[in-house]
């Protein structure tokens, strides 16, 4: 099921993505908490302005280097994933701007599956791992890499407002075993992915993020991304996950 | 004024600490948000349970190698303050237990002022910056030391639930230029500080915080430890900062 958050005017509202009739089935509340009970209207999709889907109350967590393309930036063979943490302040939904600040050096996107944590998790088992995720949605995890690498701790350069795009909806049934993910900037492809090429797979990195954090609803697991490019203002960048959707994102200068 | 959060058996109430009596004045809301309406109660000191005085919705940002003391973990000048998060589920309260995790090498205590952030800021010149302090209360930045300085990334060792206690209060009148910070374990001083060393001061972290992210009411900055120390299960940690207060804490091994 495809699960989104819109507006058509009024206040957000949560919805099912009917596809054959590209419409949103409007639900009671967020299906995160209040479950799938519909209230019987029906939104066409041309009329709702989607947002991101969720917000995270707590977490978005990166994995660093988690696709062997990004050795580059770290030779070292790690027997954890690496783990980093990006603030809500961050997220923005489908169709938002993404603002580049003033900064030395490359501003790249990065293409994610994102896993949508669905309940309080801590330290869980790998068994119970997948207990924990309410679906996956598509993130643009934007990094100011020049300046990141030079800070050498990365908050800042994965920080920035708007630099987590996430969206366009949340996908409840799902392998993410073997999901093609491309990325393309003014409609130009750009280098893509699977996410078979996952170093730690979802139940590895929900086990290593739990050690760490208590894992609350709506926090975000980005699992890494099979490559990056530059970014610039005046472009639009799309990143797609095969079974979910694409998220398209312009790319402006900061005020 | 000093703000206490607190539980007399119910709901978290707001109070006025009045220190004559030893009373906490009940507010009707949480005076980040509500403003100082009273509700006429007044609840002992001795009857209540002090709580984590904030709750951030967003991000606790620490400060790294604030102070001369950390000179040795990173030699190089910078002209810029280096920010990491700790995200809002390390943050606990005042008595809380810190939970150590089973990790290789040293977990330290670090005694830090803490801002505590009062409406949303983002870029904001060093005229204004001090326009976003709502107050100010004491934070123990715990940090499993070796293990955060073997991933290279901060994230994981800053990041542990249960490693970020503030309290006891918020002061909301303070001028935080020259303070006194001091630690004990188990009433034994281990070494302090004042404020008057640090590197960058308020209004430097609140321009360079608020040049990367969008502050938010409740949001935290850890400003930086004067020095450090380690701390192991069965102790119990005080740290107190000149003005506000002292943060005390229990240590024990994680379940």
């Amino acid at each position: 099921m495809k699960i989104a958050r819109f507006s058509n005017g009024g206040d957000p509202m949560f919805g099912i993505l009917d596809e054959e009739t590209d419409e949103l089935i409007v639900l009671e509340g967020d299906p995160m908490f209040a479950g799938y009970q519909t209230t019987g209207e029906r939104v066409p999709l041309s009329d709702a302005k989607l947002l991101a889907p969720v917000i995270p109350r707590s977490k978005v967590i990166s994995v660093a280097l988690n696709y062997p393309l990004a050795a580059g930036l770290d030779e070292q063979a790690r027997d954890e994933p690496l783990l980093v943490l990006k603030p809500n302040t961050s997220v923005i939904g489908p169709g938002e701007a993404i603002r580049l600040p003033e900064v030395q050096g490359r501003i790249v996107h990065e293409a994610e599956l994102a896993i949508v944590i669905g309940r309080i998790a801590k330290q869980v088992t790998r068994e119970r791992a997948l207990d924990a995720v309410f679906g996956y949605t598509v993130a643009n995890d934007v990094t100011a890499l020049d300046q990141m690498l030079a800070d050498g701790q990365w908050a800042r350069g994965k920080g920035y407002d708007t630099f987590c795009p996430v969206g366009p909806v949340i996908e409840t049934e799902l392998d993410p075993a073997e999901l093609g993910i491309r990325t393309s900037v003014d409609g130009e492809a750009r280098e893509g992915g699977n996410t078979r090429d996952m170093r730690f797979d979802i139940a590895d990195l929900i086990v290593a993020a739990s050690d760490v954090w208590t894992l609350l609803p709506g926090d975000l697991i980005l699992t890494g991304a099979p490559a990056f490019g530059e970014l610039s203002a005046g472009r639009r960048v799309e990143v797609s996950v095969e079974g979910i959707g694409t998220l398209s994102n312009p790319v402006r200068a900061r005020d």
